[in-house]
């Protein structure tokens, strides 16, 4: 059903949560949000393109829920908490029913996380998304990348490489029992950011990133950073029993730490830490698991059973490989 | 030249003023940014299509430029104070030099604005970019849409029509005197967004918007969200000498309706204010002109001499007509 952009706008004005900070939303040339005395603006704006960020034929829905999950990570990798977003929607064409489930996708996050639509664009063009999130620093200061320290324990939330063998079940280059399909494919097109989880991390780990290019890439990018080396080892990597329950060992360990798409957090924490991480975890129903340290150096260095270890595919870079992705 | 995507943030890294109120800039999962106490935070975001929004060779530096513009001229609506912008670029191939030129684009207006570049992302797809700004409302308020009152006067900056003539220049749909061609031409590809007038009116006029989309269809606009309608004297809308040099009065005029991409502001005001408005025009070495009066109902009406005066064509909607632009 073709429609003017004016009517798409006016689809979007109802996606997301209310909220009374909201002095001017959608529908003036520019949106107005009152912040609390004394806040630091957080944000983080993320792009999806059809073909390279999500399959072509991704549902509406499921392409609405992943625009706000992606910067919910990047917030999440922050310690901050999210409050409003924009939104730009290139489309081929107008297409209303298209643009309400995808509105209903992005609702249904935002709600979750109480974020509010306050202004977006809409244009003609190829399937694309990109989302800006705003919102305000905790108190304990911001988790950057660049806090870790020789000796700090390198952790990761949840598991890893579910999304990215989700990905693969969805594109048909994998097989899987029909349990580990659901579960897998899930992870994949409902990708849950661990906002709460790394709002408690503020102040707690001394530096995090989300995972969202692989683990070894956005490994780097801690390490980096910090000016440290990581040391991984690969035997400690959390693998979900879906995915055990799909492939071997050695292709578990290369989904996880090739595919980003889990958006779990990597973060560095002082060892006196280890049981406030842990009680951290557990009051939100999940897992954290310490995968290794931090070293002097400047590489991110994987063993397994202490051999080195080299993965066959190391990540996502948009314009290098991944063409196919 | 091909290149990474972190080589291309790396360039988008030195883009935009140095601003000391940002704590974490490009580099991080997200950007951290003080504002001062008590301040509301404004943020608008627009999108711009190759073949769409500009014409697919448009020059890289060109194009840099009128990516802050637009959104410069969202702030300039609301009389507001731009800080901050982040980017999303997609590149159908990651060519180090056109982004270099982008970036020398986008960095002149950027540290004319004092706006700095705080995040962004690059995707692979066709030529497209989408940049968001955040910034500061003014201390007596942001200028709202919705404000006209019957009895206003309704002004607009500047002069109308240049950069639509000089878009058909570009597209070698017009010819004109060389004098005309350069100023017309420039008045497209270097719009000069009005952030200093647009400060000034907070306070002062009743309502405003930018002209993105031509003036009858954002004179629209404005009607709807004041719930007033819109008188306009053809006779009184300025057409620069450069426009009148180029084409006959009808045709001008037809340009000044239809084409948005001068950026000039469309604002209504108290008939007392007429003096401070002109004053406040002077100081800045610009013209704002008096165009018509705000009156009870629903409709812009547009007369000539006494006469009604129906346009050929009345401006851009992206997903319906305008195809060709």
């Amino acid at each position: 059903m073709p429609a003017t952009e004016f009517r798409l706008i006016e689809l979007l004005r109802g996606a997301g949560a209310d909220r009374a900070d909201v002095r001017t939303g959608i529908g003036d040339d520019a949106a107005v949000l009152d912040l609390p005395a004394g806040a630091r603006l957080v944000s983080s704006v993320d792009a999806l393109v059809a073909g390279v960020h999500f399959p072509d034929d991704c549902a509406a829905q499921d392409l609405g829920w992943r625009a706000l999950a992606v910067n919910l990570s990047d917030f999440a990798a922050m310690g901050a908490e999210p409050r409003w977003a924009t939104l730009v929607l290139s489309l081929p064409t107008a297409d209303e029913n298209w643009t309400r489930d995808f509105v209903a996708g992005l609702s249904h996050i935002a709600r979750a996380h109480e974020v509010a639509l306050v202004g977006g664009d809409t244009v003609r063009g190829p399937l694309a998304v990109s989302l800006q999130l705003m919102g305000v620093e905790a108190p304990e200061g911001s988790l950057l990348r660049s806090g870790a320290r020789a000796g700090d324990d390198v952790w990761v939330s949840g598991s890893l490489g579910d999304a990215a063998a989700g990905l693969a079940l969805i594109q048909g280059e994998l097989q899987a029992p029909q349990a580990s399909v659901t579960v897998l494919q899930d992870r994949f097109l409902r990708p849950e950011p661990r906002v709460g989880l790394g709002r408690a991390l503020a102040g707690v780990a001394t530096a995090a990133l989300d995972i969202s290019d692989g683990l070894v890439i956005d490994a780097g990018r801690l390490a980096r950073a910090s000016g440290r080396g990581l040391q991984i080892d690969m035997g400690r990597v959390p693998l979900s029993a879906a995915l055990r329950a799909a492939v071997d060992h050695d292709r578990a360990l290369n989904f996880a730490v090739a595919g980003g798409d889990d958006y779990e957090l990597l973060f560095t924490a002082e060892r006196a830490r280890r049981a406030r991480i842990e009680s951290l975890a557990a009051a939100r129903n999940m897992s954290c698991t310490r995968i290794g340290s931090v070293v002097d150096g400047q590489t991110v260095t994987c063993v397994l059973e202490s051999e080195p270890w080299i993965p066959s595919h190391t990540g996502f870079d948009h314009f290098g490989r991944g063409a196919g992705r």
